[in-house]
């Protein structure tokens, strides 16, 4: 059995590891934290797992902490990156699902996160833990950066495409949408039922903080540097992210049949047990994959155009979050990827 | 491995049941039948099926569902009544979700659902298929009659107080709202997402089909006819049922503090697996129940008042109907009652 | 023209106050008070009023308000009732959104919201503004207690049973639900849209504020005290009210047969301008009302039972709110009571 | 007062237009036809119209049509292209808010629609009713074809782009989504509640109707064809449309300020009364024009990027079709263009 403590769970990630935590067959839940909500009941605040987990939230030690096999950081950005050094030399692996450890490079990792990073030193050890791109990394990683919801639906969409040197990586555009939950459980008025249903709009335009993530996961795909507009979307729902991928196919690209392209990408995740692409005239619906480690894509091409379509769908809090990290977990102990993520969406 | 067909799985009630046999260890699933959808593999009309389910729908034919162990009917009412005996006499075991069997009065039946009953002389030897009031029963049943969803939700709450004997059975009040989903699958504009969405109302107040199934079941525990007024609501949600039931205590019930009638609740449902009472303060919300076969509820009693109020919760796909049915599978083949049924709710 | 102040015009309320008085061809918008948004710009935090509000919040100042003719309290319960003495010194005419004045006693006021009342003195002079009860007392009314959304739709409903004696009085039930922005504006986790969405439960069931109002007025219209048991619950959309009644017919009622009871609602409404009373056999829906000043009822009876039944539906933020509040506005200065109310409900 | 006929009042831009209409000082609605449900009060169907609309819906009668001064088609597409001829003959007027007239080239009509034109002859004299674009010509028109949604919304939005020469015209990107009442009232599975609340999904990627429509328009503008790429996607909510829009800057545009842009835009529409351009820095919602005419916009560009990215919102029944339909009737009669279509959007 693995021995796990989750840091922060009190937020919709940490509620979503625990659901899978505690149906998984190898894990032991020893600690999960939680300052604020301390000697609560876990089943009290989340009444789902009534029944599931019996454990209370606890004021954060560093001694139960060092206690793990594995400690998972469910929190706010600018948390881990100070206390993992410690647990590290302590002996304890780590999935921090926040973005300390995402981005390489330090001096651009402030520049969009508003703070100086806490231990520089360590961001070169991290893997990115995007299992499609570096699992041999993850397999032996002391501490994994696990992505952000909406790199993870990005990436995975237009690897095939990249790897394969199909399109001009100078100008890609990714349109995104996410259900709410992706804004976190914190009291927000922006995020009031009253507030975000019945309404649709973009956010973060002129600039999200996923940009660099992507561009650096795609550059090393690509093998160089890409040029990308991202533009995230709040969609009046609770789960689920989209992603329209538009991409310039090159000459190569634009001499293949649209079937030709479709075996590139049944080819590129043939082995991968959560990358479902749909046969042609498919449409991928966040729904299908609620709940579920699965991201779900399909591949379009209109009449007379040389722009690839892609659309990629993930449930953001699973295969965006707590799901992905559990896979990087099942990777980093040598269980079969799929241990505990095998759920079926429930639909409808 | 128990064999097991579907008759009739292209509605909410199928795909939920399809969900929960996918991955019940002791289930084989031989055969789901569908005229409309003949030769369609399952999982392109339920895309959440992907990787789960490789069956495609087909014709029904007696000798294959004769070959099957147990035969779930997922078929709108008036369907199973026309095919079950000859199933029967195979020796086939049925469980029918739809009303066929429910009511014991084939009058009574044919005043609520507009047609002569095809069997009646099958009815005496249904059993309903509440496991909380009929577990034994099931056990060696042939052929089980699977409760409605309301029916399941209102039966469980009041179930405690006329067993008891705390209140006054004539004039029991059942408010009970229900998710979209309850109204199934079908083509009708009335559920159409812009027809039901940010809207509330009742419907079916002058009498609803439930309204006989209910009173048979309190009529047993109660030991006598029993008083019930019952409307039903749509709530702008797919799945769900909340009843809030309203009963007036005697002067037995009168006289007990709302602890001791607490206990009570407890005490009845102590070795039930799937009730959950809440503590004293609770509040029970449908999420918390979502796609388990948990019915969740808590009792009030307002100062100056001698009505004591239930809320009672339950997912009307799953312990209304599906999760249920399978609940009744695993009593009637000698199983643990929860294989197969141990989901935690995805929340939020 | 009327001039008109706003104090407190930051939460829904407000904003619906603003919709309904922008338009208002009577009302000449004086001044729109916040302590917390000065100086910003009313359409930027509410940008359905750009191009028809120019105004801008500002600090709350005595001698503006003096200025105006009526001013509208919009504010949190507790503080209408320690300004409003020194305005009505000053000549000015309240009509207050919140509970400060609905209730009489002022010893039951503090018990339910738990502060000492300001100004008990005021008390008896404030009108209750429901005008179907009140019309008379509000004309000449230099205080008007607006009422709140569940005793509006409640109240409205039993009326016409308790006026015409056909009912027993001390056991009414009110079964009410309501969408999420009767919560308000304030950044709550509960009212998040992934806690409230896609779920569905009782609230405030061991007692809430409403029912010490709801009380009070039946009363009135009954001459004597009633027994209600009153029970609200959350429903995941964002306005509308709807209250399912029960109350069981006494020898007078359940002598009539529902034709006549039918009757009876429609002559007790024929001349309200705002209340509407379906056809036998009509459903009331919330969306049917939305954005209007409408309440719409209906009124239903099970074969073979004695309790009456009515639905009875409003806009929580209209008739429940501003609506009421620019009728009452309209009854005190001698306009046509439905001058800028006009509205026809968005649908769908 | 202008005499206004309906032909085809029963779906949801029929409903809009009545209550547009309902309330439009200068129209006395004289006629509102449907086969399906002739003799049935309009108020019956669409209760929020109860007390404004006492018209029945009555069996179409071309002398009774032919006796308006205007009538409006708000028909499947293919119903109006058979019928107009005749009543344009008899002097008649016609906004058709179908596809029938918007595309000039019969063929073009053919092949994306499924069938013969009825009347090509007739197409040169249609008039594309955008008051934007066209707003002389429809002055004169006799018949005018209203645009559809999506146009409306992404033609606005590249308007000013084209018109200036800013962009590289051959690869604009147009990523739509639009509320569930752009698929219609019709009875369809795909569009129940259950089926697509709490999902997103991207539809019609492979080729959308609309297509051709925008390309005619923008071509116009540009004065000479465009290359576009159009996907629409279904958003969980009843109205509302909002286009993200990317185009890459030529070196004109490259080498303009941001700030020099937005003033681009603000002069464009600076005379228009249904279109919003926000400061910069502002994000439309499309609940800010909820049951409204307005357009609403904003532009961006991200840091190292020559990507113009424009949001754009409409209410896909108002701006989209019935309110569009209204401006145009106002045009063509010589009323103020905002007559009637001055409602505020109801926020929350």
């Amino acid at each position: 059995m693995i021995k796990v403590g989750i840091v922060g769970g009190t937020g919709y990630t940490g509620v979503e590891l625990l659901r899978l935590l505690a149906q998984h067959p190898d894990v032991k839940l020893e600690v999960i934290t939680s300052r604020s909500e301390a000697d609560v009941k876990v089943a009290d605040m989340y009444p789902n797992l009534r029944g599931h987990v019996d454990l209370c939230f606890s004021v954060p030690d560093v001694d139960v902490l060092a206690a793990c096999d594995l400690v998972f950081y469910a929190t706010p950005n600018g948390v881990a990156m100070k206390q993992v050094p410690e647990l590290l030399e302590k002996g304890v692996r780590i999935v921090d699902l926040a973005a300390d450890f995402r981005i390489k490079d330090a001096q651009l990792w402030s520049k969009w996160y508003g703070e100086t990073h806490a231990c520089p030193q360590v961001l070169n050890e991290a893997v990115y833990g995007l299992p499609e791109m570096f699992r041999e990394q993850i397999r032996a990683a002391r501490l994994v950066a696990n992505p952000g919801c909406y790199p993870t639906a990005v990436q995975l969409g237009f690897m095939p495409l990249l790897k394969n040197k199909l399109i001009d990586e100078t100008r890609l555009i990714a349109d995104a949408k996410s259900g709410v939950s992706g804004a976190g459980r914190s009291a927000k008025v922006a995020n009031l039922l009253c507030e975000v249903s019945e309404s649709f709009k973009a956010y973060g335009v002129s600039g999200h903080r996923h940009i660099p993530e992507i561009k650096q996961g795609l550059a090393i795909v690509q093998g160089s540097e890409v040029g990308l507009t991202f533009v995230p979307h709040l969609v009046p729902m609770i789960r689920g992210i989209e992603a329209t991928l538009y991409a310039e196919l090159n000459d190569r690209g634009a001499g293949m049949s649209l079937d030709e392209i479709h075996a590139i990408y049944s080819e590129a995740f043939a082995t991968e047990q959560f990358v479902d692409v749909l046969p042609l005239g498919g449409i991928p619906e966040t729904r299908s994959v609620k709940g579920t480690n699965t991201c779900r894509m399909a591949i379009f091409r209109q009449e007379g155009s040389n722009t690839l379509i892609v659309s990629s769908v993930i449930d953001n809090l699973v295969k965006g979050a707590a799901g992905q990290a559990v896979q990087n977990m099942n990777i980093m102990f040598g269980l079969p990827e799929s241990r505990g993520l095998d759920q079926i969406a429930v639909l409808p």
